[in-house]
């Protein structure tokens, strides 16, 4: 078998090493900044790529990517597995039966969601294709198509995280989004197979542009129906006979890289088998939370940096960068989704707000349609600049979307204390002796529920600390910080017998810790507010200290103002 | 940049999904028949290699593992970065602390351990190198060297499997192998990055053989003290700054990753940067529980299986195997390691029959002498012939070791309820109302503390409820099973306040339910014996049943057969 040189494996650990280490540092200030990780790792790519890297130290680049010899090869390899395992992963969240399930709105806002915007990519594209970076060779007609799927897939991870930042995920419109998005994905990427099984430029067998739409929608077919319903049947079997969670997921990745396989063979991409493939695992309800967690840990940490940063090494985004077809671009995907999205809303009932919410939170863009452009771009469908053009679209979309929601649902019913507090998070004897001791030890509970790092907690809370002490009046302290990246608030309700000092006003000792961890402005406003109606009064805050059960804290935290 | 063509993205999607799946099945069956699983995995690589379906199968053989074109390289790249993260794991096992703290014994035992295997395997190598296929134009002191080596490490995880499996990790001769075989691995590995320095055919750099000695230890030694410190530093740091586990996660991968091409760099191999990182970042307190479960998850069951399998794919393990030589491998290894460790033992004071257990448990060898092989096969220091016989050896050596120390240590001193009962296994009010709502909810709660799926432990259980019922007399239950792969005993102690039928002969329901999960007969025999003595007895089963806290039930287990 041919080997790699020592030299060649020392490159690939290198280049491997800066990659991720500069992805996940880059994705990690972005999210210090709140902006999307994706952003940050292809940030770090385009900085280590042709565009910068490549430019001004191109020994360097040389030497981390080198353009002969096996390295690219195994480079080129480890990405695809990274995007397959990443697609497994994006597929896992698609909920199929809440697809089924989904309601009048929903439907219309899925099919119209997709009809619209891919109809304004496609009549555009069809005008205007070299304008917009169709390559000589393809017809009109597949660079029409493959314009019109690209503007037409939402990217339901980050519409779900975004929905989740404003608190909107369980409200009616949430869940309208939610499962159009998961619509608009699935159908986008059956349609996405189609294109690319039409552009067919050499692929494995030479198949008629038929026989791979058959195998294409009759995978899909078999695998949402009967391989769902299959792997539902042979999971508890292999976790009652094998190791736990090993068997599990040594099977999930074998059927993913089959799947994937398979659909290179099929004629399109193996993104779409390892897609449909989480989409049908992540259907069974016998996929424990533990096991699709390690899925999940390894992917968004490991393969999903190394994958997205990989995305800037395709061109040079300065050079390719056209302002007027970037432009287009975006002002057509933007006035598409948002128009169509919208559109099905209204339709459905909603009012023109939130009708309009939908359409912006469906705009969100994201890694689906950089994959689509990579693609097309290896495939020989689209010129560099269109290419450029979709990444810098894809983040722009993600990026406006969270503001414009936002600014769009201003004076939503705020948040109260006894809707957040919990009983896990209710100690009626915190055992600490000093204001740090009950501080560690209320963020250690809070962090081990919220899967957080409880260093991460206490230092947030402690550097506010140092700016206002939190004791209230009448042996009360309110400690609270903002936590970036947190899925919704946290309030850990302490009481410490003896009481410790939190430097209150009225110098006593605090006795009732009520510790508020908020992901955003909005929700700490709400719940400091609430907080400081509510314990303004001395009997409320004897009735709290005097509950010595969950239902008590709750009943003295329901207490009505007088 | 070189891209694969589709057909080699197929080809590598599917070549890795047959090798994880064969791999992981044969693995798992393995373990079924109580034996390592890295024999499956080592036998499924064999199976898919040139020895069985290269040999039978020559179309398929090729179409999975062609030896031309780009994706020989992939896989090869594939399979260096899953060793890399597998010596990853090995090092975060190997304690330092402990190494450094290690009394006498253990000090004798790893060095006489080392010392005796270590001139056992020179002073062969050197006075028969050609019988032992060594390749022509090796030196002999290099591949005496070699041999003194790959005879002298011992295998760490697979020695401590072994000892778990016994029960026998915690005893005073756990301790002393565990350290000796500790430093073993260190000290095997660093002698063995000096060996490969030595060979050095087409290193990235013209280095010295000193030069190379130099970066060797410098490394090891700079990692092991200032690294180690530095990442004890950088660690709460990560932790408390990025999301967690993903921060640390991606930290950790591409300080491997680093490493290993640091060490490619000085002029040996990869793994070794890996395996030195691994002890560096396992020695920090805050690489916390759940973030190496997730590094041990997917290693341990995509990565290693990935690796082992491959194993097979590098010759022909029938034609190259020749009896005489794969004899006198083994021979010379047990005879080395048993009567060098064991003479440590004795030496330290141990009697006789615990010495040559010591020697026995150390005489485990696993996956380093086959990474061992392979680079020195790879290094053209040997012929296929020894490759084949370090792997036999290495096997062999595995499987005795569990058995012989069995036969030695009969007559232990037999385990007790009271030792494995816990306070978080002890239930005094169960739900359910049914048998099988009891044996559930029972299996539930134990597996969520092993790790393990309920499914497993409630289908072994009623496999075993099928045979006998487990009612016994006094309204006592003793259900119980045997549990392949279970670290050590588990014991589920419930209360149902109305009682279940279990089919007891005094017809009576069962009010105290002994749900008895043990990894092996000898475990299984003592807690079966302690219950029968206990509860034969009706005062001990009401002061049982009386039992309202933790304390009151140990204080009833402990008490006094009258």
């Amino acid at each position: 078998m041919n080997h790699l040189a020592p030299h060649d494996v020392m490159v690939v650990c290198l280049t491997l090493a800066t990659l991720l280490a500069s992805a996940k540092g880059a994705g990690e200030l972005a999210k210090k900044l709140n902006q999307p990780a994706v952003l940050g790792e292809i940030v770090a790519g385009i900085l280590l790529g042709p565009t910068i890297l490549g430019r001004y130290q191109p020994f360097l680049y040389d030497l981390l990517f080198p353009h002969t010899g096996p390295v690219p090869f195994v480079l080129d390899g480890v990405t695809t597995i990274s995007v397959v395992f990443f697609l497994l992963t994006a597929g896992i969240e698609i909920d199929l039966s809440s697809i089924f399930r989904q309601g009048k709105t929903a439907l219309l806002v899925s099919a119209s969601g997709i009809v619209i915007p891919f109809a304004f990519g496609f009549v555009l594209a069809g005008a205007f294709p070299r304008f917009l970076g169709a390559t000589e060779g393809t017809s009109r007609l597949i660079f029409a198509l493959f314009m019109g799927t690209a503007l037409s897939i939402s990217a339901l991870p980050v519409v779900a995280r975004i929905l989740m930042d404003l608190g909107l995920l369980r409200t009616e419109m949430g869940t309208v989004v939610m499962s159009s998005a998961m619509f608009d994905d699935l159908a986008g990427w059956i349609l996405f197979g189609l294109v690319l099984g039409m552009i067919n430029p050499n692929r494995t067998a030479d198949h008629h542009v038929g026989h791979t739409i058959i195998l294409v929608l009759g995978f899909a077919l078999l695998m949402l129906t009967v391989g769902r319903w299959l792997i539902h049947f042979v999971m508890p079997f292999i976790q009652a006979h094998t190791t736990w969670p090993g068997g599990v997921l040594a099977f999930i990745f074998s059927l993913t890289l089959a799947s994937a396989a398979f659909a290179e063979y099929a004629g399109i991409h193996a993104v779409f088998g390892a897609f449909i493939t989480g989409a049908a695992v992540g259907e069974s309800a016998h996929l424990r939370q533990r096991t699709s967690e390690h899925i999940h840990q390894i992917v968004t940490n490991v393969f999903a940096p190394l994958f997205f940063a990989s995305i800037g090494l395709h061109t040079n985004f300065a050079t390719n960068f056209k302002f007027a077809v970037t432009v287009v671009v975006i002002g057509v995907a933007c006035l598409g989704k948002i128009l169509g999205a919208g559109a099905g809303a209204r339709l459905g009932g909603m009012d023109t707000r939130t009708a309009i919410g939908v359409g912006l939170a469906m705009n969100a863009r994201g890694a689906m349609e950089m994959i689509l452009g990579i693609l097309a771009l290896q495939a020989g469908v689209i010129h560099e600049p269109m290419f450029v053009a979709l990444v810098v679209m894809a983040l722009v979309t993600s990026l406006m979307s969270a503001p414009a929601i936002r600014a769009l649902t201003r004076g939503k019913k705020s948040l109260t204390l006894k809707e957040i507090v919990t009983s896990e998070l209710f100690f009626t004897h915190l055992t600490a002796g000093s204001k740090n001791g009950v501080l560690v030890e209320m963020c250690e509970k809070a962090a081990a529920l919220a899967g957080n790092a409880p260093e991460r907690f206490f230092r947030l809370v402690s550097e506010r600390e140092r700016v206002t002490s939190s004791g209230w009046r009448f042996g009360v302290a309110v400690p609270y910080a903002r936590v970036t990246g947190l899925l919704h608030p946290i309030v850990t309700v302490g009481k410490v017998d003896k009481g410790v000092d939190f430097g209150a006003r009225d110098g006593r000792p605090a006795k009732l810790i009520v510790l508020i961890l908020t992901p955003n402005n909005q929700s700490q406003h709400d719940l400091l507010a609430d907080a400081g109606r509510l314990f303004s009064q001395k009997e409320m805050v004897d009735r709290a200290l005097a509950a010595n059960s969950f239902v008590e804290l709750v009943a003295a935290l329901n207490a009505p103002v007088k």
